[in-house]
């Protein structure tokens, strides 16, 4: 499985991802689940994608062959020229739905070929938009009441998203909180794994500055995780014992 | 969907079911999901149960209708009859899988009329047990590892489970957290709802002395939803901003 999510605030957007694919338990690989179609200074739009691999590597590969022409240029209907991120929706949509169809003997043999796509981004500084891509190729946008997605093995770390990342806290808040999702879910469940890769967008500088990977030896997620489970115990020490009603059965 | 959830302890076995049925958004009910066979000073069985309700509670009320015979008196081989828990978990799976041989023709029409059962106690003293029963009737046992069983939604509440409810920790702490997990659990998932029925069985005791039954109007739990979101932030305040390595780059 997989871990993905991205979050809207109003400073920005957070995209991060895990690196574990797992084809079967002895079939585990590294691979990065978070794409980059960046022009500085002008544009950044994140894909992030969780499902068949063959099918997300095929999508994402026809995404960047067709952002460019022959001379190396933008060209005006792929991700790097396209004019607004609703139109990269449904460009991702409609690439998803091609490759889906080229595949259906393999969907006849029983494979599950079904993927999702988190993307979003900004470009020319209109308003930074967020989108949910289903297998079927259509999407759902994220607004300031749902204000992030998550793909793949999402439930452990909901709790934690649910509770702090709300639209208005500090974009770097938000990727301090969605970090932490991780640590949750890759201690409940071993098909997620490090590395994780967050890019914390800023809006408006059209381009990406905040960009972090955390590897298994990486300082920070080992203290993160210490300091938050520790914080938790607290946390859980604090709560009251529970009121059995014994006094006032004797 | 539903969550219910049991943990071993040293001191005990703590039970945990919530009470919201949902055949559709528009088709809730509340049933109790926990099933109590107690002779006092002898045996508590407590069942546990999620999945197709037609299902469940035909095994349960199987099962009580055969644990007494004409005059009331506790049949041999019934619930109240059997000499150990494992021959109740055999019970619990025999009638399950007969519930499900005379559904085939509900299976046919592609209803999932499966249901997993935890179920665990203690008779005469002997050694409590706890064993998580599947859809097919075979079942595992809970180990001083693998401590406590979760069945129907319980993603959202694993992390806190898993960091908190070890074997060696006390009776009323395992209930504690087991709560907590209803909560998370319950704030990421409308198909999880109160009441939630709790017992904490006190090894040795032979008879239900903990008991507790949280309704929605509840003191005990809005009081620990608040103190648990209100550490929880806390916790979070202290986990140390993401080092982005920007001195490194400027």
């Amino acid at each position: 499985m997989t871990y993905c999510v991205a979050a809207l605030v109003a400073e920005g957007i957070v995209f991060a991802s895990d690196s574990r694919t797992a084809a079967g338990f002895d079939d585990i690989a590294t691979y990065s689940k978070m794409n980059v179609f960046e022009t500085p200074g002008e544009r950044v739009i994140v894909i992030l994608s969780s499902g068949n691999l063959a099918t997300t590597q095929d999508v994402i590969a026809r995404l960047r062959m067709r952002a460019r022409d022959e001379q190396g240029g933008a060209t005006r209907d792929g991700m790097l020229g396209i004019a607004k991120l609703f139109e990269a929706a449904q460009l991702v949509g409609r690439t998803l739905r091609e490759v889906m169809s080229e595949a259906v003997p393999v969907q006849q043999q029983g494979v599950d070929i079904g993927c999702h796509f988190i993307l979003g981004g900004q470009i020319d500084r209109k308003q930074p938009r967020l989108f949910h891509i289903y297998p079927e190729g259509n999407f759902i946008e994220a607004t300031r009441d749902t204000n992030f997605f998550q793909i793949g093995e999402h439930k452990y770390g909901k709790p934690i998203m649910d509770r702090v990342v709300k639209y208005d806290i500090p974009l770097r808040a938000a990727a301090k909180a969605i970090i932490v999702s991780f640590d949750s879910t890759m201690r409940s469940n071993l098909t997620v794994g490090l590395p994780i890769d967050l890019i914390a967008y800023e809006k408006d500088s059209g381009r990406v500055t905040l960009r972090r990977r955390f590897d298994v030896a990486d300082r920070y997620f080992s203290q993160l995780s210490g300091i938050w489970s520790a914080g938790l115990r607290r946390a859980f020490g604090e709560v009251p014992e529970i009121d059995w009603g014994e006094e006032e059965k004797e």
